[in-house]
């Protein structure tokens, strides 16, 4: 309204410096763009760090026919506003946020309205505009989500995809203190889910390849530990678990683990399986066992997280690169050899 | 207890004649057996009909390999009480009751004192003993659930298996009357979850190849009638439903049903599909969407299904065969021309 102040004629001066794939499964390449004035109900935000998650390099590769590219990644944004829209009076310049998978989202639509604005029909995501791998970032307000106090900004930024991805299940699908829950692969995502599910007050088992691993998650909330390549060893935790949360992009034995479920039990995809599951349809009469999946969560549910997060000390495990060898933090993540995220910083 | 009253001595000294099948596949013939002593926690029933069920044929040709032979079907069985055992305290002698599925349940497991005594750690099936093709029956009290005052005696048996199982995935998964709900097929099971779902309040979808059957649909309280053999018409209903039930005993189209549902939509079978069923991850994770299934219900639910059905006047339409002519019947059903459910009556 009226004349802009200062800190947006800036803005609008300023070219955004990013990392981009110029072509699908391109190196990402230094890559500046003009975002033009700052939209009424958008801030600026100057990014501290950056995670880096397994669905930055499907979009790179275009492996879910999304893309467009010049692509510039990054969906687990922490940083400070240095800017906000005319219609922005909740968010202040100075506040530090976190900007997740979504970017914008219109407000009106029936999901937005019931409280899933993640999935918002004419919404658009962090990557699909120009994402985290930057300096700035801009976003629509209510996907900027004030950190509390006592977060740890260097190792945040990770919640905001791969933590809001593992937390949404429990939460939507009722997950009980008393329930006994498996979590199945224990990378970026699992290593969190351990974590908040241990906090619920569940009883947690890892399903895990790397039996290495023991102690690290013993020490991060795993009271019971099961290799997940032992298929007599999970045939013996038949009717045993109440919630199986899988965090891995690959098929299952989906039978298996099924029959791992009591009745009335739930198993939960979050990793995006690329063949159609086989799905028996005995287990699921015999005791309404229930399949499905989750993708992300609304931002009131990420700032219950956040608190949640405070409250139970819980704290992605990272590793760290500068946001310059964001090459060198791709290939590591690749290696599957990271433990357990990695945070790209400026 | 102390000295036995009359009707089970008499009751001991009498045969129940029946209709078994003597080995797999194998035709009815007239069996006769002493069901000896009546035990402290049973009643004794006298049959006054038998619904006919596709899992009695089932059953019948040991599909499920869980068949014993003399086996003699029926599990929708309309009677009356004419003994009690020594510690039957809540039901008496003269008492209408009904009997579905199950027939006995241990009332001390996990899933029998959190009220799903249908899925007993040790509990049997009516057929598993042998069932209400005959003219007496014996079962566990609880399982001799009462007939409200104002039920059709003569319909009402096939509400104990096709009724309780579409009610419960109904009340399972807290189907809202604000819901879009699709029904596929519209046979014995279907043609009543047409009923309920309109009594529920929800906007009812029928999806039947049949489309001769639509003033019949409407009449039962369909909304909306969708031919199940035309994937264009199916694929038109995109994100239409809450709430999809299907009680067919074949594989469907399953990406094109999942593609029908709205974010948090479910896909509930209650017909046992013999192939695994190849569920896409990516409309489970993009919205919740859920899979499941669900057997039958427990004893107090079905007692409030039958109290609902009274006050919405929701009736089994059938076709009625002596029970003498059990064979003819059996015909009839797999013929898939009897609308919807078949009753033999004594």
């Amino acid at each position: 309204m009226g004349l802009s102040p200062e800190p947006k004629w800036e803005t609008m001066m300023t070219e955004f410096k990013a990392y981009a794939a110029i072509e699908a499964g391109g190196t990402l390449e230094p890559f500046t763009y003009d975002p033009g004035p700052i939209a009424a109900d958008e801030v600026e935000i100057k990014i501290l760090a950056s995670g880096l998650c397994h669905s930055d390099i499907s979009m790179i590769n275009n492996d879910w026919r999304a893309s467009q590219y010049p692509l510039v990644p990054g969906h687990e944004v922490i940083g400070e506003v240095v800017a906000v829209g005319d219609d922005v009076s909740h968010l202040s310049v100075g506040q530090n946020v976190g900007v997740g998978w979504t970017s914008h989202s219109c407000l009106h639509c029936s999901p937005c309205l019931s409280g899933r604005q993640q999935r918002c029909q004419t919404g658009t995501t962090t990557i699909g505009g120009h994402g985290g791998f930057a300096d700035r970032i801009r976003v629509q307000h209510v996907w900027a989500v004030p950190l509390p106090d006592g977060i740890d900004l260097q190792s945040a930024g990770p919640l905001f995809c791969g933590g809001i991805t593992v937390f949404a299940p429990f939460l939507d699908f009722d997950l009980k203190p008393t329930d006994r829950v498996g979590i199945i692969g224990i990378g970026g995502l699992g290593h969190l889910a351990v974590q908040f599910a241990n906090a619920w007050g569940c009883e947690v088992t890892a399903f895990t390849s790397s039996m290495d691993k023991e102690a690290e998650l013993t020490e991060l909330g795993a009271h019971r530990i099961v290799n997940s390549r032992d298929d007599a060893a999970i045939k013996a935790e038949a009717g045993y678990f109440d919630f199986i949360l899988t965090t891995v992009n690959v098929s299952l034995n989906w039978p298996l683990y099924l029959s791992a479920l009591r009745p009335n039990g739930k198993l939960i995809t979050v990793g995006v399986v690329p063949e159609p599951m086989g799905i028996p349809a005995f287990p699921l009469i015999g005791g309404q066992r229930v399949v499905s999946g989750s993708d992300t969560g609304p931002p009131d549910m990420v700032a219950k997280m956040l608190e949640f997060c405070v409250r139970h000390d819980i704290k992605p495990m990272i590793e760290t690169f500068p946001m310059a060898e964001c090459n060198t933090a791709i290939k590591r993540l690749k290696s599957g050899e990271a433990r357990y995220r990695i945070v790209l910083e400026n």
